[in-house]
């Protein structure tokens, strides 16, 4: 039990550690860091904590992350609205984004089905994906989802659930990384990236 | 340039990341953490946060975090106050502490000389170090610095500082740590643990 010289710095460094990846030691460093700095800073730090859960909105079409009722990559008419990219998280918008190569819409499940953690199909925003299929205004689903167990599961879920709209159900590619070597490529990854070869041409044209 | 969907989120992302040892990455996957959390959670976490600057306040005989105008470790009457532990900061005295091996009061310098982050001995709370020696009342002054450059430079200038006063000027060993191997540790280290050997009676000793 480590014992510290005040109620208000433990709690603070408490708080930190409860973020991802911060452990007791980091979470001091915050801390220590924050002490040091502009007092203006540092209240103006916690200010912007403490407005997040009330002032950060989702868009409600796609469910990310926004500043108005409907987000502005929803908005933009310059977008392909017939395609929907299916994601776990505002993290993968944000990757997906930065790549600069998709040009249609985005739907963002809010997570992904997951026994373990007590995630289920109803927490997820699947129901306004399957509206968005029946409405028909949509041609292409592309699942970008991770390839684990419970983002496979996932996947299958939501096929079955649209299987019967007219809507073509499309993955990204899977295969080895640009640039990586197959040495140190899993197992997995490369047995699949051999079974899911395509032909020559293609790899080409893209 | 990295797009995000909303203006405090993009802002929140951008305080985290001031944090050391935090990037962008880091910082986005703790505000969707928190966007995650409970409200009134992440709003406890705000408010603590802007609470810091003015609510922590330091011990005014060693400098260390505090919540009393002396601090509970100087006010210890079992602690022996005739011997001091200099220490860069807060962090090396919790740490001194969790050995349970020391029972004398500390003296937080809050820094150590440093011209190039612009640091000098008067930034540091050196002034009220040689004040105790003056006083008479301590009769060692243990240096417990990081053995940088930095370091010893402000453990010379200290040196030099209380060179006149009765009071004994003693440093932390440096050696190979207790379970280091001797091919990995480095020259500096294994060059000075040689120069420094002790009588082999004085390690059975402590």
């Amino acid at each position: 039990m480590i014992t510290y010289p005040s109620k208000l710095f433990e709690q603070a460094i408490k708080e930190f550690a409860t973020l991802p990846g911060i452990g007791n030691k980091s979470a001091l460093r915050m801390v220590l860091h924050l002490l040091k700095n502009d007092k203006a800073r540092v209240k103006e730090f916690g200010e912007i904590i403490k407005r997040l859960p009330d002032e950060i909105i989702y868009c409600k079409q796609c469910h990310n992350i926004s500043e108005t009722e409907v987000c502005n990559i929803c908005s933009n008419t310059n977008r392909d609205a017939t395609i929907l990219c299916v994601v776990e998280n505002v993290r993968d918008v944000i990757a997906i984004e930065n790549t600069q190569q998709y040009k249609g819409l985005y739907h963002v499940l809010g997570g992904i089905i997951s026994p373990i953690d007590g995630i289920g199909p109803s927490q997820l925003n699947i129901e306004t994906l399957i509206y968005k299929a029946q409405a028909g205004s949509v041609k292409e689903i592309i699942m970008a989802l991770s390839t684990t167990m419970e983002g496979d599961t996932t996947v299958f879920y939501l096929y079955k659930k649209l299987a019967s709209y007219p809507v073509k159900i499309s993955s990204i590619a899977r295969g080895i990384s640009v640039g990586g070597e197959l040495e140190y490529t899993d197992e997995i990854t490369l047995g699949r990236s051999i079974a899911a070869r395509v032909p020559y041409e293609g790899i080409v044209a893209k």
